[in-house]
Formats: C-alpha cells, structure tokens, sequence
C-alpha cells in the first residue's frame, strides 16, 4: 500500500510490527518512536544482570536503531515521546526528549505499543532514590549500579509474581539478603495453593526470607515496615507488584478502553479507530476459556498479536483463537511451568472442575538426575475438557506443560490426553509420560474408580486421628512418617487385611500414590466402601506442609519430611 | 469376573497387564509366564549398563517375582516356557526349562505379550561365541562380562537403529573402539536424510568409525568384512540389524496373523480368539495417517495396550486412535527426536507434503547453554495438515517433538500452529518458539509467499555456478562460506541491489535463514521474480555436507564450515 506507518513503542510488540510491516511492504514509511534510549531489548532477561547471568546490560539490548535503518530501511527515534494522537488530522504530537521539541508526524495507520508501567503504590517513602522499579534497561542498570557502589547488603523486593520472583532470585545468587514480601497468601499466582509451597521451599531454601500474607506499610532508609508491623532490613527497594497498561495516550485520543481498564481492540488487534491497531502489554485480550476479556502481559502472545497487526495493514485476516495464558521460569534448581487455569481461576470463574495431583519420575529411575515431577491437572467435570496444568521440578516441567497448552488449544479431554503418544527415551523421559498418568488418575476419579482427599486435607485428617495407612516399606516409615499414620505395607496388606477398619473411612498414601492407589482398588473389591487415596502421597504431604511449618513454627503432622 | 488369567512374556507389556487386572479384580487368579529369569525389567535401560551409567546390572530389573507376588498377588513363573496354546480346552502346555518337565495350565482369559526378538542374519560366522544381541538383562551382562574379560578394544555394532546406535554410544564412553556399520544409507530412518547429517556428524565427532551404505558379508574371529570388502577389526560383534515379533506361538494356534508379519488383533487387543489378547512388540498396530496396519517396537504404546486388554476383559473398551510413532535419542551431547512421518516415509506412502528445516536458538540467545535448535516439520499440501516432525540439538527438542505429537493427534493444522501459546521464560525458551516459528515459515511456502530451495540442493547451485547470495555480515562471510557465493550483507543490499540480476534465478542464505529471508521479501517487492531462500541456511548445509565430505573426501563446497 505504500503508506506511512508509525509505531508507538519500539519494544517486544512495536519492533515486530515494524519489521513485519518492511516484510509486507519494500516501500511502507516505517517510524518506530520510543520514549527511552532503548528499542527491541529483551524484557524478559532484564533480572539476569543483576547475577551476572547476562553479565553486560548492553547485550539486553538486541538491535540499535542503527541496524533497525540498515537491515530493515525502519527509523527507531529514540529519546522521542508520542504525546498526543491527533485523530482527525491523522497525525501524532512527538516531544523531542533530549531537544525539547515537539512536532506532529502524520500516519495512513498508527499501531500502538506502549506496553505497561510498574505500579508504585502511594505508601509512605516510596519515592526516594533507594526505591527501584524494573522495566527496562535503564532501571536494571540503575538499580545494579545503586547497589553495587553503595554497598548494599540487604534489598526488599516486594511482590511475588515472575518479575519480584526473578529479580529476587538473582540478587541472591549476586550475594545480597533478600527479603521477599508478598501481600497474598502465595506467590506467582498461575500455581494453586498446594502446588506453589514447593516454591516456597525453594525460596528459602536458596535463602530468601519470605513473607507472605503481608503486604508493605512504610519505606525508612534503612529498613521497611510491613502492614504487620514487621520492620525488615533494607537499604534497597524493588518495587515489583504489579504492571498497569499505558491507556493514557489511547484514552486522551477517545478510544474505547475495555472493561479490564486496557485498550479494546477487535479480532486483527484494530482499536475503535479503524486507522489504529494496538498490540502487547497494553491491551485487554480474549480468554479462551474463561470467555471474557482479560489481560496478559507476556512476550509470546504480544509477538503474535505484532504480527497480525501488520498483516491486517495489508488485508489478511487473523483468526482470533483467545489466549490461555502459559507460563514457566527457571527458579533456582527448579523449573516450574503452568497453563490455562487453575483451580482457584476455574472455581472463580463458576467451572466445576477438579484437579488430580502426581508426582512420577521424569525420566527413567535408572537414569543419572531422575527426579519426581510434581504436576498438576485440572479438567471439567463431567465433561473431562482439560483446562490447566501446573508442573513442577528439576527436570523437563516445561515440556509437560506445552503438551497441556496444546491440547488447551486443541479442546482436548483426558481420553485424548491419557492416549498421547509421547517421545520417550531413558535419559528423555518415561514410557508413560507425567501427562497420560495425570490423565489416568482423572479418570478414575471422573469415573468415579475410585475417591481421594487431597494434599491440603491431610492435617486437619492427621489432628482428627483418622485411621491413616501408610503403604510404604517399614524403613520407608521409619525414616519419617505422618504422626498417626498405621505402617501396612502394600506388600504385607493381605496378610494383615483385618486390621483395617470397615466402619470407619481408610486414608491411605505410600511414596508417590502408586502403591497406595493398588491398595485402595484392592480393599473396594475386598467390600470396604469408604477408602480414600491421599493425593499427593508422603512426598506432596512434606513439601505441602514444610513452608507454613517454619514460618508459624506450628506443630508438624511429619515425624520427619520427606523431598525425595 | 474372578477367574483366571494368564500372561505369556513378563516384560513391558506382560507385566502391565498383569499388574492392571489385579487391580480391576482382587480375586481374580493371574500367572505370568517367562522363558527368563527376569520379569519387568526396562528394556530401553540395557545399553546403559555397557558404559556403567547403569553400573549394577541387577537394578535393570524393575521387580522380582517375590515382589510380584506380595504387592500384587500375581505369581510370575520365571524360567517357564509356553510351548503350546490349545485352544481346544482353554489351556497352555507350558515347560519349565528348569526342571525340565512340561505341564498344562488353563485359562479363562489369555494374553500374549511375547516381544519380538533380534534377528539373527544368516552369515558366514555368525554363531561364533563373540558375536551377541541385546534383548535382555542376560544378553547385555554376558557382552558386558566378555568385552570386559577378554580385554576386547574393538567391537563392530551391525545396524543403525536405535539399539544399535545407544549401544555403540555406550560403549564408546566405556573406552572401546567402536565401529558401527549400517546397510541403508543413513542410520535412525525416523530422520531424513537431510536431518540425520547431523547425528551421523556426532557419531564421528565422538569417535564412532561409523560406515553406511554397507553391509556385515562375514564373520572372522578379529574382524569382520563388509559387503564393500572393507575390513574392520573388531573382536566382538554386537548384532542390532532389527527386530520380528515372536509369533510362533500365535501361528501355531491358528491365530490370525496380520499383512506386516506379526498377530492380528482389533481395537481392544483381542486376537482372532475371542479369549485370547495380545499386546506389545508382536501385535500388528494401526497408524493413524497411513490409515493401514504397522509394527511399533516401543515401549510407550506396549504399555498403553496392556491396560486397554485389561480393561476389556472387564467389560471397558478402548477408544482406538491409531498410532503415530514418536521417538528420542540422547546421543553424546545432543538430544534428537521424532514423530509422525518424516518426507521419505509421506512420499512412500503417496502423500503430497512439503517440509521447512528451520534454526532458531532453544532459548534466549544471552542465556547460559542456548543453541541452535534444527527443526524439520513436515506437512500435507495443500491442505497444512501436520503430519511429523524431527528435532535435534544440545536443547529441549523432546518439548517441541511432544507438541507435535499432541497436534497430529489432534488433527492439528500449520494455521493451528502458528498460534499456539506455549510456556515461556528466557532460561527455557523463546518467546516465538520453534514451533511457532516452523509453522510461520510453513505457511509462507503454503502460501506462496515465497519460495525455497532444500538444503540438500545447494551443492549442485555451487557446482552450477548458481547466483547464490551470503546476507550475512563480511566477518561472518571471511569465516567460511560458500565458495561462490557473493556476500551482499542484508545491512548493505539496498544499496548494493544493482549487483543483483533479475535474469537468473537467484539464492539467498544467511546463518539461519531469517536475513535471507527478509532479503527475499524485500527483492520481491522490488520487481524480482526468480528468488529462492536456501532452507537450512549456512548452518544447515555445513552440517549437512560435512559427514560425506568426511568419508567421501570429495571437495568441499564451503571454505569452513560453521556449526554454530
């Protein structure tokens, strides 16, 4: 079309349309305006400088704006802000940060990609110079050299999603003391609330004082206060709870904002001003699930909105699929990765749904670095659709959690998903994967099989002094048990049958839920009508209750844990 | 139903089955039958023991008939042969090889889950005591102990299969010398040609004397002779040249045996005797897009069918879907996988397809480890259908091969695709993934968007004199490149673009393939019709042409290779 096309925002969303936008069009007029030095750096690894990870924060940066001219023929203006869209002349005000000019450029399509802005809440101290946000280049930089040249001991991040949790962990692994503090009762709320204690446990363990439940009251120099009246040690602040989409410049021009406070936009991402697309951080999108709008602010999917953005400027249709919204990060020595919903997103959201938990090998027990896995399958009921997944461990969660995604995407049901034919080497995986054995076990319970009581039921059973067997080998017992947990291997249960109950119900766990799950199938057939698997088993029971026993200091149900 | 059911084999599928009726029937009686002295041990584990990643042979074997029996009440009859089935009376003439004295059992029900064994070519030398094959904890214990023992260093392994490749791995990082020899032209045939380059390229990069495209003609006591005449020292001789299903006891019975060569069963594993089952490595399986009849030696489906014929027999049936093939390998210091149906084995079956081979980084380039991923995705034409895909790389490939796996069950599309959103973050991935990626491609030649050369046509454009163009930068070009071709960096061609001829074809490559291809779009735009991107791009064709130049010693068509 030979048109003139400019692009607010030079990051994730607005570098992909210019670039697409020159693959569509050898002729288009391509301007790219960004308010910072900066254009395509790389959001996502903006916390590896602070370890060292990404040791040089220029290399975050992934092309100047002189090889944005030279490869692709698109202008980058950096240090330039767009002010104002001037909708019926077709043009946008631009201030010249560093000359303080201001003029007006024209457009035939404006795209809109100014993505989200930390919030700062209005508390007491939070604007001093100790106190950092971490959204771009410069504020990495900022804050790693603060630190460094002040020697800086003890840092305060506040807020537990991905980027509080990210930033955290690499200060850490730098040295620091870090103190994390979390308003809700968990952190990076993709994970339910029994899934997310083994990140918890991975939080302190790796030395991060952790505090959930607790939200932040008063930054001092030195230290801050939290709403509990907690005083915690801090010559440094990272504020990290949460992104608010930049609507402002979209709002003052008239376009419609959607009910999740971000920029409406249609199927091809086209806003209520058909000459002006909007795409990324900023924008309300579709969920696929949950039917409604919603917001998401990840990479991948503001990549895919940027492209078909650009293919619409040139006539071709997008088909709008809805989001899920899948997520991993890398967390020390575990991988953790979720997608679509939860257990607390589907309930909320009116679902009936239930969840099975296991934790099988994720490789071949024989095989050097095999660990459990702990995932996490959530699906309708009764129809059995899948939802979401949640997965967690040393070794390949990821993988596990694309397939979810994938059959997400694709309206799966666990009969489609406990068949999948998966790859599967020793050193890879296992001959039946985490998910079909996630499947099986939910349809056992769809089907009604057999019953379960999950992970975060088993104190209040272990207080009431519920009959509890424990099915693993006697040193397995031995070497740490639930306090008044009956030792009945599975291998000596037919011998010892009539020690177990029939008018009371029977919980029973081993290890993992493998031998357990035999024994329960074993005393229904024998005419027991009230048998409950514990979900979770021994291993999902110790890492449920391990974080909340060290923070209240309450009574354990565990003679010892159990991690392995 | 409380009767009795008896399985023939003990391994993968014949425990599974046992293991699944006790706990659909704890009355029922279940005897399992094997001609060894091990059940349920993890067959794909065995190489491991050559190289002592699996040090202790014992702990290749999962369970032991004492344990069979206190966990499961299952009586599983080690040493104990079945010689007959008389289906007259519902019996089995069993021998045990121990005692020697043969017995009848009967049956209500009777599953067969015999394997498949190694065959055994009949060559000169064969039966030599130093030649073996690898079945079983006793086959890989008795070639451990007289490699070890008689100080063997060189050690010939026949066939490129997958056996045959993990065994010559493992015996590699044990010390020996070890020479692999495959009859077709290339080794694992779930790769094409094209992607196999690159394992063979391992093989010899790890000191493998690996030779294709001939065949074992003779056996002598310190080296074998290839069909080619080449002589290979070698005091041992490991044969790994394929597999038939064991299906003497089935044809002898007068079941039906299928058109591959092994039994007959329908979409619940039930034989053409309606008491009698089979599963695993014997049965003839169906493939779901080939829509005709398989064999499938793997141990994932064998598992999967074992609990289907379970659950028939207690009234459940099994929603048959087909099988697809999906394949790993960790091979040295990459992993490799495959699913569904490569180029080769689509032409064969008269399927119109096309595939793109692309390189994107396995996670964010500034991460620690990241590398290139190669990844070849095969589809229908015109209608996108996906039909398979092959991965390999240092990276994840398994994650990405899965996600294909789970599209081609669920009829997935390259538009499907191209949307999917999968888990993210910088240490485990990109935010385009490499499936994504493939698919945009995809659907570009689909499209005819524009057109590609495969990576194994370049050597005749250089041989042809071809205009070939190298987008990449002058350093990268000094550091190896085709040797005719004409670097005009995507930085510098608009102002170089009189050098290109609109009357000839041209080509365009870069590292890995997307300066090219913006160069393509580009110089489309501006009037040239006859423009192709080489697929594979300078990574693809160094690793494509470097494993025959090496055995071939034929002129390079690159100055230096780059593999990076």
């Amino acid at each position: 079309m030979r048109g003139k096309i400019l692009v607010v925002g030079g990051v994730a969303g607005g570098a992909s349309v210019a670039a697409r936008v020159r693959r569509l069009d050898e002729y288009a007029e391509v301007i790219m305006f960004e308010k910072g030095p900066h254009v395509s750096f790389s959001n996502c690894s903006l916390p590896y400088h602070l370890s060292g990870i990404v040791e040089d924060s220029s290399k975050l940066v992934l092309m100047s704006p002189e090889v944005f001219k030279k490869r692709y023929n698109i202008e980058a203006r950096v240090h330039h802000e767009v002010v104002k869209i001037n909708r019926d002349r077709k043009t946008i005000t631009v201030k010249d940060l560093l000359s303080e000019k201001t003029y007006e450029e024209s457009y035939d399509k404006l795209v809109l990609s100014p993505g989200a802005s930390p919030i700062r809440p209005n508390i007491e101290g939070v604007n001093q110079p100790h106190v950092f946000t971490v959204r771009n280049v410069v504020d990495i930089d900022h804050l790693n050299t603060h630190i460094k040249q002040n020697g800086i001991k003890n840092i305060a991040v506040i807020g537990g999603g991905f980027i509080g949790v990210e930033v955290a962990e690499n200060l850490i692994l730098a040295g620091y003391h870090v103190s994390l503090i979390e308003f809700a009762n968990q952190m990076m709320t993709p994970f339910d609330y029994d899934m997310v204690q083994i990140l918890h446990k991975e939080m302190v363990d790796n030395g991060i004082n952790l505090i959930v439940n607790d939200g932040l009251a008063k930054i001092e120099e030195n230290y801050i206060v939290t709403n509990s009246g907690k005083k915690i040690d801090a010559e440094t602040v990272v504020l990290a709870i949460g992104v608010k989409p930049e609507i402002t410049l979209a709002k003052d021009a008239g376009l419609e904002i959607g009910e999740t406070g971000a920029i409406k936009v249609d199927a091809n991402y086209v806003t209520s001003d058909r000459d002006i697309y909007a795409v990324g951080d900023a924008i309300e999108v579709y969920h696929k699930i949950l039917h409604k709008p919603t917001r998401l602010a990840l990479a991948g999917p503001a990549q895919k909105q940027a492209r078909a953005a650009a293919d619409h400027i040139y006539g071709n249709m997008n088909r709008q699929k809805g989001v899920i919204g899948s997520f991993s990060i890398h967390l020390f020595d575990l991988n953790a990765a979720a997608t679509g919903l939860n257990v607390r997103t589907a309930e909320q959201a009116g679902i009936q749904c239930d969840s099975v938990y296991v934790m099988p090998g994720d490789k071949v027990g024989l095989m050097p670095n095999s660990n459990p896995m702990h995932f996490k399958l959530v699906y309708e009921v009764p129809t059995g659709r899948i939802l979401g997944a949640q997965a967690i461990g040393k070794g390949n969660v990821d993988k596990r959690i694309d397939v979810i995604a994938t059959m997400i995407t694709m309206n799966g049901t666990l009969e489609d998903l406990k068949d999948l034919e998966l790859t599967y080497s020793p050193m890879l995986g296992t001959a039946r994967d985490v998910v079909n054995h996630a499947a099986m076990v939910a349809l056992n319970l769809l089907h009604g099989v057999y019953r379960e009581v999950k992970v975060s039921e088993v104190r209040k059973l272990v207080e009431g002094n519920a009959f509890i067997i424990d099915a693993r080998e006697k040193s397995e017992y031995n070497a740490g048990h639930l306090k008044n947990a009956i030792n009945i291997p599975l291998s000596e249960f037919r011998e010892r049958v009539d020690e177990i109950p029939k008018d009371r119900p029977v919980y029973i766990h081993c290890r993992s839920g493998q031998r357990s799950y035999n024994m329960v199938m074993a005393l229904q057939h024998l005419g027991y009508t009230n048998v409950y698997n514990i979900s979770g088993s021994y291993l999902g029971i110790s890492l449920y209750e391990y974080y909340n026993d060290l923070v209240t200091g309450r009574e354990k149900i565990v003679t010892e844990y159990n991690f392995k």
